[in-house]
């Protein structure tokens, strides 16, 4: 991907068969299971797999890390008929996937969302809208959370919403900082009627699977994260080791090579918390949820700093769309807001902390 | 300038009727001394016009800034005949300026520029390129320091480029992160012929009358910085004091309380060293140099640093091309770089520490 | 102070004669009115002053500028007979004077202390203890803040009370990291019988008397701060001229030329703003109380990193106490602590931004 | 230990027979072979012992550990009699070591080390003297690196010196910010014979030698930051839960809350970079020598900052002797200054990384 980050960035292109080339060798549905056309493999194998993706274009990688988590969460709450009817086609990319759980008021606190979905007959119907939805508009599969019920995480549900249905629309395509190689638009529900048997799991469940599924998109765009690390570290270092002022290399001053080591040493302490994470999470371990939080919080601000600290060493080239090392950064910055913002894996970290016995 | 901001910024728009009405409030020449139609106001005075200006529009006040260090130039090295010829029309924009230092090849190392002036008769013929000149191309006046002698910052020398001189040409227009409002390309001089009569002060004068300035320069810069972190600081604040989560305004929260309070302490405090290296460079106090280099070090990073937190304060919206914080991030982030790196910066400073008896 | 300071700290001495001989230079009252033996000096020109002390000892000067504290409430609050019973030999030095807000269970939350004083005729009857008091046990006159009416700030009055008084006793004496040339106790008070005329300002001022006093306690402890960054950036400085590694003096290594750079200028924005903020509050203006939080928020942090950096630049010289920057480490730790917590700093800073029109 | 750590601080007592209770443990030679008394553990073991036994008490543990540093040299460098004639004592704690390596004009350059070997015979004649040596005067074993041949690295070799051998005497008892249970002394040669029997290894290889010992030094002393750390956290954990201010307790303060996340954050990825670099040493990987290096540099500044986190948190209770949090920032300041500073730990680093191919 890396020959076409800038201009997938540049025009806005969602790089559709890209996309699906990389489902042929499996990274459509990675933790998907294989009976529905999924790789079966682990958390650590998918984390090692989008952080390799991610030095080759952030925005695309991240996009197919929130497919792989919609596909997951439908191979996983979904019932057989779901399974069957959604993953293959999402496995393969044939068709994508959106993950539709912020709205306009309620980010962070997502337990307070407010779109409806009132029962009628073997439909619901949905009002509301969604913001900030990735793939939003050009992507076939929507996997919502909506207030079946009462105030609070319970009342919420979890309803897979195809396009085409009537009365799914979408806001106009955002501009951004970065992330321009997926669309982003608002998701608008109007009196939308969706069958019952696109629900995934019990009523009232749905705010439990989109925590779930949140653990493990977490560590996959802190993976991310660390494949821009990781690409901008080496970009700085050729940069170093080419460029000359003062009749040296600057990989001759030592305030840029100490600068260079604590980029490194961030990079690999950030690698081995996601891993960790990953790790925790496959075993379904109890602290699981926290690390999560952890390595999003931890690896998504490092790497920032990191990628930021690789563009300075840039000097002027590096605020210049010519060179990669801006394109990561501008990517990357978004990590710490989405998936939870980091002040919310602060909140999940110390509640666990300080009500732990 | 405000409304204008985020326009100018999409369509890479060089705002000059706005410029121009800046102009006639004397925004052209504000140190520049009023016999030549300049403002005739104090380091002081220039650096609070600036981070109030810059609060409207970083990009297109650090070019008027870069514009007026020209024309402070001129009037303060030129004689009399090219402080009448030149300053009455940058004072007023009727004319832009740009200052032509950085080559490929030397940013930091800036006294190892390689564009040469060979003396023929009685003009000047230069050979060579500059890089990252802001306005380049759609400005009028050029100053370029370019090699009249020996190696070194003794064989460097002052001339002023009229645009439509033959010989001198631009590169492409470059993409970059932000300052968009104004273009930047490269400046190629090919057996460019400029009468002696343009050259500012003498032969070998050039290195001295680069680094003077810079010296201001390198306030004006970081007073856009303080601008574009005094607005931002503002946002913030009132993104808290609207947006709501969990039941009440982000202003309840306690965390984000207290990071807006060190953003505003930080804003402060780089406001303060900026202006003391103001006064202290209107003065022609001993330590100028040093605290110019000081206020540019603190105060861009800080400023960035307090920008980028306001974003993050932002959420989401943050990220969106629809709200301001974002392009203050994109703006300030090459004032970090630019009239000399942060790291140049504290080589200065320290150079004076070390030596100093 | 300088060739003292170490053996002030290891034997845990309070070098009264020292302070006399500074009482006798007008050290004693630096703020305090003339006419009752004061200096009469502004609140720059204090902070002046103790940032020059206390490069000689921190833990003293810090002793020294809360027994002015003192006496400028007692100057300030006090009426005429109180003011020239008390001020002549605070001024002096004679007397000694200590400041007592604190209380084990209320340190940041002040107005919800618990000592009590309830009239009886002509005096006040004292029940209750206040903790970490700077002097207690060697000092001659106690200001102290007790509650003579219901809960809440407005409940609270100031008393002076005077040693040898029936009813006050001490705790032991504190160990601490450091400010050891000042004793610290806690004191204790058991029906402690003062006279009325000992009631500085109206009952229930006493809060109001406590917060104004803490806004110059808040610069002049800040300047201590300055003063012992100071004093370590010159040690740092002199060792990286002399000590040699790899055949070269550690000036040469341009990692530490930066870092040294980055300390200077932090140590002048801190100056600046602790001036700042003196100013302020010497003209009465309506930011005072905020720059003051900012002040000494911003110093005693960025001060602290200052010397501890320094003590970095020592090697493991740095951890000898042969070797003084350890102690300017160990000393001004607490000053991110006292006179209001850096925390609380962050919530009189951030109400300020918050409510402000 | 913990019950102790105060007062071995304050007494600066060398607490032989408590480490005796640990060696019985297998805490003498924890990665020393079996057939010599050692426990023959993994690195990761031995990382995770030095983590618990430092929550009891830094100093003691960095003492312990730099012992079986010592022990693990002569276990695999020396041969079968030296094996046989010191490693079982050192195990048992019957015999304490010390390392003799930093000199007082070679700390971080240690190949320009100046103390001399003469052969003579069957012994060296050793002159010259160690700086800051851990346990000096009070143990029984020095190894010790001295120059037996030219200039530069591979002049050095590395000889055994028994307490008791004429003309080995030491400096005076240092004082010191912390590690207090440790006597640090100089260590004088003065025409000392040592027998060529106590030679580890050829002649020429001491530089080898003690930098590969020097590697598992760096996991050890970041281990006992570790162990550090966490004992910071749950003291800080259980300070905010019971410490009430303004009505509540601390540990509903969301700046607190969110300051106690990042700080178990920083502990996770501390902890997960040591043990990576432990188990790299283990399996003798191509990258365990920067591994460790950047393990030390990590989690030494990291848990530094965590625990002067944990003083600030406790308020003016984490100045006082009477609590442990301010005994941990003491000791373990030292950590980011020996067995090589960071800065070196940077060097080390950065240069792996810009000549790998």
């Amino acid at each position: 991907m890396a020959p076409h980050m800038a201009e997938w960035d540049e025009k806005e292109m969602f790089p559709v068969e890209t996309m699906r080339k990389a489902a042929q060798l499996g990274f459509g549905g990675i933790y998907v299971q294989p009976d529905v056309g999924g790789s079966g493999l682990s958390r650590l194998d998918t984390s090692v797999i989008f952080e390799a993706l991610s030095t080759g274009c952030v925005s695309t990688t991240a996009y197919i890390s929130i497919h792989n988590m919609c596909a997951w969460m439908i191979d996983t709450f979904g019932n057989t008929e779901q399974r069957e009817r959604f993953c293959p086609d999402l496995c393969s990319m044939e068709k994508f996937a959106s993950y539709c759980l912020t709205e306009p008021g309620s980010g962070s606190d997502a337990a307070s969302l407010l779109t409806t979905a009132q029962l009628k007959g073997d439909h619901y119907i949905l009002n509301g809208s969604k913001a900030f939805i990735s793939g939003g508009g050009d992507t076939d599969v929507y996997v919502v959370m909506c207030r079946t019920g009462g105030k609070g995480p319970k009342g919420i549900s979890c309803l897979v919403v195809e396009k085409g249905t009537p009365g799914l629309s979408f806001g106009k395509k955002e501009k951004k900082v970065g992330w321009n190689s997926q669309p982003t638009r608002a998701v608008i529900l109007e009196d939308c009627a969706v069958p019952v048997t696109n629900r995934l799991g019990e009523e009232g469940q749905g705010f439990n699977i989109a925590m779930k599924g949140l653990n493990g998109g977490r560590i996959n765009i802190a993976s991310c994260s660390l494949g821009a690390a990781h690409a901008c570290v080496q970009l700085a270092r050729d940069h170093l080791l080419v460029r000359k002022q003062f009749g040296e290399t600057l990989s001759n001053n030592q305030f840029l090579q100490f600068k260079l080591a604590e980029m490194a040493t961030k990079l690999v302490a950030s690698r081995l918390i996601v891993r960790e994470a990953a790790t925790a999470l496959q075993e379904n371990r109890s602290d699981a949820s926290s690390l999560c939080a952890m390595a999003k919080l931890f690896a998504t601000d490092e790497c920032f700093n990191i990628c930021n600290q690789a563009l300075q060493m840039h000097g002027g080239y590096g605020y210049l769309k010519d060179y990669a090392v801006q394109q990561f950064v501008r990517d990357i910055r978004v990590h710490q807001i989405l998936e939870g913002t980091n002040e919310v894996m602060r909140m999940i970290v110390s509640r666990n902390l300080l009500t732990e016995s």
